[in-house]
């Protein structure tokens, strides 16, 4: 058996995926379930952990780190917002750390530490915070002035300078309200909708990203033309879903840029999908991108972890 | 038996309101019953208006009027949309007439009028429509440049000048985004909800119309400080229901006048609670309103059938 060095937790609202690590950091297995904080009742966290990766706990004598939701006020134990500017090195000095026990295994008492999520303010005193996406960002290790976009149902758009300082960003809800929008509102009402996940009508979507770009300023009356454009038969039923897409993807990126045009290229994390679909708006909007590799949180927790000294500092 | 002239037809999504009005066009009677569009099966709106005003229409050799969702193409039959610039004069000559018979009472054959919507292009060419909402507007008979605001489900923002012509409008989804978030979202979560239907924590409301306003730009990201305003203890559960209103009804009002400050006073057409906020975060824009007397709504029907010679046309 190859020794493992860390088993590594991205521990979500919805799902729990944990990577064991060997002593440079590669990836020796990979697991996932769909036990997230929200999946998890009544506190049962050591049980979701044990039943994920009990095996790996009982025979291998390391530690685990986790990134995400765990740390929020609803999951295992609240841990800290760091506030911007926030370096890995500072991360690394204040996991929230706590020494797991499990009925059924009463010998394995390993430690587990969660990584802290980051709080910014910005110049109007609110506040902006995230859990999770800052380690996916060290793990993509970039240098230098950066602009990083991770899409998702809270996207985020992460400013850094120097050696991974993240000095400050912001969080757009556009996949949530894209999901409430159609699933729960009047305007997927008109919608037909294609359950391929990669599927991307591309006229529509594009259309729809550049209307949102430039009505950003009113996102509460733009997002009403995916009902007329289907009442008026500008946009048809199958192509109406990417239209709303692309309003609310141009309205983030048009928000997100109005101000500042982020240094080229921007960095993009995330799923492949989305990912695409924001790199067609960003090259709407005049701007360049690049996708950071795969494997970004588990990276960053293995960083994170050498950072704070759980395992061997040779990079 | 005072003489009915007109059956006036408020009908909508969720309600069907029926209004018996005197040849002066005052009110002799109203009834509401909750058939409104959707809640109607397999298009039997014959039943549904039999049900609630039959007798009206066995007693009373009278026009029925209708405005509404009742004219759109999940209503009882699709009126057009008149374009904008509109008036009543120009929608009492395309009003959509259907002669309706019942099984229960096949002696009645009464006619009904259905008002057309309005229909308007942006300078970006993108389409905005409205249906009933003309007809309250021209219900509170306004004379020269007026902006009107009626807030609800989709808000409009109507520009009037002259005799009553409607000359753009727009519409806000700001109320639907407030149900979707709070009901369906990650928001609500968070959140204490007051189930009096006048509760206003006039605190958390103003700040959030204050966030709004200036935020409005970026609406995506600006709701989701209703999200860290609960996290970090600056509002609390029971405040964040109103604090996240007033982003949004504040977002609306900073979208809605960003270019051009409406003729003071904005008239205000709609229920009571809603009214008091728009007041509220309009003052804080810095704008005065006035509020519509009530019975818009069939005022404008009694004047629309005028207008169409379908009852007496002094006035």
């Amino acid at each position: 058996m190859i020794p493992a060095t860390l088993i590594a937790l991205d521990w979500g609202t919805s799902n729990l995926r944990a990577s064991l690590l060997g002593d440079d950091g590669r990836l020796l297995e990979s697991r996932s379930a769909p036990g997230g904080v929200m999946a998890v009742q009544d506190g049962r966290f050591a049980e979701a952990l044990f039943a994920l990766c009990g095996d790996w706990i009982a025979s291998h004598d390391c530690p685990l780190i986790a990134s995400g939701m765990i740390g929020s006020r609803q999951g295992w134990r609240e841990a800290p917002y760091l506030p911007c500017p926030a370096t890995l090195a500072s991360a690394a000095t204040c996991l929230t750390t706590l020494e797991i026990e499990s009925p059924q295994h009463p010998a394995a008492k390993p430690r587990l530490h969660i990584a802290p999520g980051l709080q910014c303010i910005d110049e109007q005193g609110e506040f902006d915070v995230m859990r999770g996406e800052e380690t996916q960002i060290w793990g993509a290790a970039l240098q230098g002035e950066r602009c990083c976009v991770l899409p998702g149902t809270h996207s985020k758009w992460a400013w850094l300078r120097g050696a991974g300082e993240i000095s400050r960003f912001a969080t757009f809800m556009t996949g949530e309200l894209y999901g409430l929008l159609t699933r729960h509102g009047i305007l997927g009402r008109l919608m037909q909708f294609d359950d391929r996940p990669d599927a991307l009508r591309l006229d529509e979507f594009s259309r729809g990203v550049e209307l949102g770009l430039a009505r950003h300023d009113r996102l509460s009356h733009t997002v009403f033309a995916a009902r007329t454009a289907g009442l008026m038969g500008k946009v048809t039923a199958a192509g109406l879903p990417d239209y709303l897409s692309g309003i609310l993807i141009g309205a983030e990126i048009g928000a997100a840029t109005q101000t500042e045009v982020p240094p080229d290229p921007i960095t993009l994390i995330g799923d492949d999908a989305l990912c695409r679909r924001y790199e067609i708006a960003l090259h709407l909007r005049g701007l360049a991108c690049v996708r950071a590799p795969d494997g970004t949180t588990t990276r960053g927790q293995w960083l994170l972890a050498m950072a704070a000294g759980l395992v061997g500092t040779a990079r």
